[in-house]
């Protein structure tokens, strides 16, 4: 398998991971977003959405969308509970991470630490502040109780939320308020086979 | 089972929709997210995230995010198919539709023909209106060769991209640059048991 993925990017994290804990072996193939690279034609004809990650599989099939992927490679594991309320509760983290937490965390981190264009984009990250500390408080509101967003055990719906949320401090967020969130990011960093994502240089 | 949702939203539609096609009743409760009925005390204890749609079920069950119930309510049916790359597909169409397609479509439908406060909002709508356009011609490249998003018959895929799609009019597009988009609409819009959106007063 290949894995166009850019090393600092969540999103392309979580498939290197859910590969890496299922015991698949891929090879990375480093795609940076900044420099174009998701948008000359031999890539849009893999994806024409024009982003990373894209995985081929062996087969030559592509899959893209992170948590598609992450659904894909966890289905029939202990990452993904079989279809139940369970599950339910999995989907609905991974959509609240798509359209809630990575458009605030994951784009302020971007622009804050990555691009380093924070003076540029003041209005953007002013909202990108109100949600991500509104994705944080919904965030601990379960991980204040519970070890694991899901059940009793982790799954990917961890991996999907721990992408953005262990670097969210290059994002301009403090988890100090967020007490239940640390401790499940601790949690997280001790399972056997997790890595994290790279620091700025 | 009730259903706190917002008439005119595509993501509420989807639940309706799929209890509707699924055999389930629902009672729906009208909750108006522009005059503050998602923020309150009570509805925020339904969900901390202060959106609907929202489904309270029998048992008092809350479940939240609306391609998540599209998924609850569809495992088992002909609605989504069993594990395999077709399910894998279905949920690349997902989170598709909920990080590329709805921020644009749905939020310039919002802001054009709801609200009507086009003329506040000139930055925002012209980026809705490029990556809008990316999302249809997405849509286009697969449904000008093909009847649904995924295999050969109508998927939950179909449903949650159809929300928004289907008022794009409202949101600024022309669909005549997308006809196999148009054709789509058509098909769907012929199933049995299919309502549409309500159009602005």
């Amino acid at each position: 398998m290949q894995l166009y993925g850019m090393a600092m990017s969540g999103n392309c994290w979580k498939v290197a991971q859910i590969l890496r804990l299922t015991g698949h072996d891929v090879a990375w193939i480093e795609t940076d977003t900044a420099t174009g690279a998701t948008q000359t034609p031999a890539f849009l004809a893999l994806n024409p959405n024009g982003k990373v990650p894209v995985l081929r599989l062996n087969d030559g099939t592509i899959l893209t969308e992170s948590n598609a992927i992450l659904l894909h490679f966890a289905e029939g594991t202990a990452w993904l509970p079989p279809p139940s309320l369970a599950r339910t509760r999995v989907h609905e983290w991974l959509f609240f991470e798509q359209y809630t937490h990575e458009p605030a965390i994951a784009v302020a981190r971007n622009l804050i630490s990555w691009r380093r264009e924070a003076h540029l984009h003041t209005e953007r990250l002013a909202q990108c502040a109100t949600q991500g500390a509104k994705a944080l408080t919904i965030m601990e509101r379960r991980l204040s109780q519970a070890d694991w967003l899901v059940g009793t055990t982790p799954t990917i719906a961890d991996l999907a939320l721990f992408a953005y949320t262990h670097r969210a401090d290059e994002a301009g967020f403090s988890l100090h308020p967020y007490p239940g969130v640390q401790a499940w990011i601790d949690r997280i960093t001790a399972l056997p086979g997790i890595t994290l994502l790279p620091r700025p240089a």
